[in-house]
């Protein structure tokens, strides 16, 4: 069953957490060595059993691993990188789950003449929640994995890397870094930076207010103060990773924003109505696709 | 155990229909009467089994009641008062579940001279979906309904509403009119204009594009969908009826949003931590004050 002999994941969070519970569960890797720089979230992924070696020297951690997924924030890559490349084994697979792909591309094409396959990927799954303790072996069930392949590597290795994508339960679709940026701005970063801003505007409220506020969150707020309990370091990385199409989807945003603003000032009652009736259009396609 | 002797639903969509079944699981009312306009959804109410008695004739549906419970759109309101006040009872108990409450109360004052107790509610629950089919009798349970006295009513008239809600699973609070309207436009009706807005921004993409938001939108949109899936009529309504605190709100959204793409566009890496830390504690309040 194993397709992998020793997979390293670098950073043991949500994601790497769930990806090394369902790689046992599966038995999709031999060996499972699992790298963190703090001590803490070492001694928390030992407790849970999600590995079998467990380390904080990341150049010792690459070493005879046909698998390395790097599931930290984007803003560690470059340190990883500079200190895992001389290490990583000829013909192993180096990958990723970072939320943006066009800089990641970027940072890997700077790795002088690799040995190794580098193939970003991203699993479009998650919660709002963080850490080794949060993960599941099943986040990936029935969820989008993206790959967006450099063009270096060869095919046998993507399809090892799609295989196993689609046996820890996921479809896998490829695309280039650059288109997968500008749907996941639309899908997943805009609606996250509008998240935070509206959470965000509420915490100037006085105590009283705030109290009200928390009462009656499930009005709708509720909704939002959950996407926007997710993890902070990663999600900043990913505004500043994506920003271009960031600030343009959210300009999109703002027209929408002001026409609907608009349409309510002059009491534009059919206007309205019909732009409300279309945007559950959307939704009935989302349930049909089962992202739900 | 009854509370009611006839209780008279005006409406009976996703919250009419799980007010309806409540009343009958726990037997609050000896006898329910629903009201709807149109044939078709008081076919669906009857197939539910949701009532004693069905009629399209609005001024009968309220004679000999102790409870009317209006929940229609708030735009309907107008007519339905000039139509039941005269058929009330004396004494009876005239509430609804629209939600804003200062135009409601507004509306309300302008009965003249009524001999029945008027006690605006608005119980903050709901799902996405509409009409009979949707509701069901749990939907009130530990969630808050509000109740915005006009001073007119007696004390016994409040209780007993009190009670009511209370036996339908709800914590209740008495606010007045304004200041429920301020609370709730911070925490349903601008996360639902915002959630209006970004889905309906998303409806000019091209087919391509639009097939690809679809596959992708568990990484956040979905959860916009959702709420922007809600009842057109409704929301429309609810918006026009809570303009200036609405757009005031939406004001402070902006506001933070701008302070956001500020920090974004300038990299302020220490800064987007913070913001995105400090939203955090929001949500742990919610989680404690078990409103998810």
């Amino acid at each position: 069953m194993n397709i992998f002999k020793k997979t390293t994941m670098i950073g043991i969070g949500l994601i790497g957490s769930s990806i090394a519970r369902a790689l046992k569960k599966k038995r999709l890797s031999k060996k499972i060595c699992i790298f963190s720089q703090t001590n803490k979230t070492l001694n928390k992924a030992r407790k849970l059993k999600l590995g079998d070696f467990y380390t904080n020297n990341l150049e010792k951690s690459v070493q005879n691993s046909d698998l390395v997924i790097i599931c930290t924030p984007i803003s560690a890559y470059k340190k990883i990188l500079n200190r895992i490349s001389k290490n990583l084994m000829q013909g192993a697979i180096l990958t990723d789950v970072g939320s943006t792909k066009s800089t990641v591309v970027d940072t890997f094409l700077k790795i002088k003449k690799p040995n190794f396959n580098i193939l970003p990927a991203h699993p479009i799954a998650g919660t709002e929640k963080s850490g080794p303790e949060s993960g599941f072996a099943e986040l990936f069930n029935n969820r989008w994995c993206v790959i967006t392949p450099m063009g270096r590597n060869d095919n046998k290795s993507l399809n090892k890397l799609k295989n196993l994508w689609n046996k820890l339960g996921s479809k896998v679709q490829i695309m280039n870094a650059t288109e997968h940026d500008k749907i996941l701005a639309i899908t997943s970063h805009v609606p996250h930076l509008i998240s935070y801003s509206i959470v965000s505007s509420t915490l100037a409220s006085n105590s009283k207010q705030k109290s009200q506020i928390i009462k009656f969150s499930a009005g709708g707020l509720r909704d939002f103060t959950r996407i926007a309990s997710s993890d902070p370091v990663m999600w900043r990385d990913i505004f500043l990773n994506n920003k271009s199409n960031l600030l343009k989807i959210t300009k999109n945003f703002e027209k929408s924003l002001n026409l609907i603003k608009k349409y309510i000032k002059t009491n534009n009652e059919k206007k309205l109505k019909e732009i409300f009736s279309n945007t559950k259009k959307i939704r009935k396609l989302i349930e049909k696709e089962k992202q739900i």
